[in-house]
């Protein structure tokens, strides 16, 4: 058996979703951080709830939702001019440092890339032009076209399914840990980015290689033969 | 029309989840807050990961990983003992001040009430007897009969199927706005308890009745036609 491809997810592993805390200190000052947690913490829960519910709006909405509710939540006088402001940084997220190196290195090599996120496409697009990571992915998957965000299975499934592949063949990427463990209990091979030393989650399994970075990938894709 | 039965989530409507803060303070000073917050985020989360990934493990289990993850993740060093005694508080955890006068009140009047819950029967039971709400509740409903948590709707459905009526027949309470809304996609007639003055949460849908505590429950039955 040969690993197929390697499957990146977008917001919090290629890019820094709190790359925005820098704009948002700007706004408000010494409430940056928090607003950043609160929003990216939000996000997520939202995109849980529509999924649960069958309720699904697409991640762009979902994302200015959830700034609103943040900023009310710790009282800042969010202005619409403001709102646009904070959300468009969202289409050029700061990649993390390494990354870039890391991915030219893989994909120098002849392994197939791709990204699997909850972003939609044109966020994708944006935001990997955005990042210099233009031409590196040959797939850029999006939870848009099923309307189902992750853990989902379907949302997972697309990477088998543009893979033409079975889960046990592709390598997945994750630095949000339940991301890292939801694509576990799909099949894939899975990769967890702890860039904060967070602990594992406890959700009865784990991902099958951890690492402080990108730079911990190759070796882990050495070992499972990619 | 006329609306059948009351229907009330257990945790954080009910029953404070955050009562565990003085013992949490006890075994850890200054910290007890923090580790409260913690354990009920990421309790909530796993339950809404393993819906969606179908990997049911009952609240019981849920609540105890929380327990183990946010401790980790505070860096407070729990031992076996005090992770038990954290746990177990959960079998009797306070009731909100004005909870049973105005349940009491609602029964009185022939109301028929139940209770909604993720919680397990046997969590259920211990935390109804603990408060005093023994005899209220004709109809205790919980999750883990069909193993998917709120919001999915297979959740809500309990209600529906225990009362033998339509949503639009039922009232539901909640102190979780998620919760309320949820119930709202669901059809329930929704009252969302807004005990902490909490931003509304943008899920493009709103409960239909809200108050600051129980006490405003009454009003809003009323208004309905219970």
């Amino acid at each position: 058996m040969r690993i197929k491809a390697v499957l990146f997810d977008a917001y919090g592993t290629l890019f820094d979703v709190h790359s925005v805390i820098a704009l948002a200190e700007s706004l408000f000052p010494r409430r940056g951080a928090a607003l950043s947690q609160a929003w990216r913490s939000r996000q997520l829960e939202y995109t849980w709830l529509r999924t649960l519910s069958n309720r699904y709006r697409d991640f762009w909405q979902v994302t200015g939702d959830a700034l609103t509710w943040s900023a009310q939540s710790l009282q800042l006088p969010l202005t619409p001019a403001q709102h646009a402001q904070l959300l468009d940084a969202y289409l050029h997220l700061q990649p993390f440092p390494e990354n870039i190196e890391v991915l030219r290195r893989l994909h120098a090599s002849g392994v197939v890339l791709g990204t699997l996120s909850n972003g939609t496409a044109a966020m994708l697009d944006a935001a990997i032009d955005s990042a210099g990571m233009h031409g590196l992915f040959t797939h850029v998957l999006s939870v848009d076209s099923i309307g189902r965000y992750k853990t989902d299975p379907g949302a997972y499934k697309l990477g088998t399914g543009a893979l033409d592949a079975p889960a046990n063949e592709i390598a997945f990427v994750s630095s949000n840990c339940w991301d890292a463990i939801g694509a576990t209990w799909f099949g894939y091979r899975t990769f967890w980015v702890n860039r904060g030393n967070a602990p594992m989650d406890q959700l009865d399994t784990s991902p099958e290689g951890i690492g402080s970075s990108l730079r911990d990938l190759p070796q882990f894709l050495a070992r499972i033969g990619a």
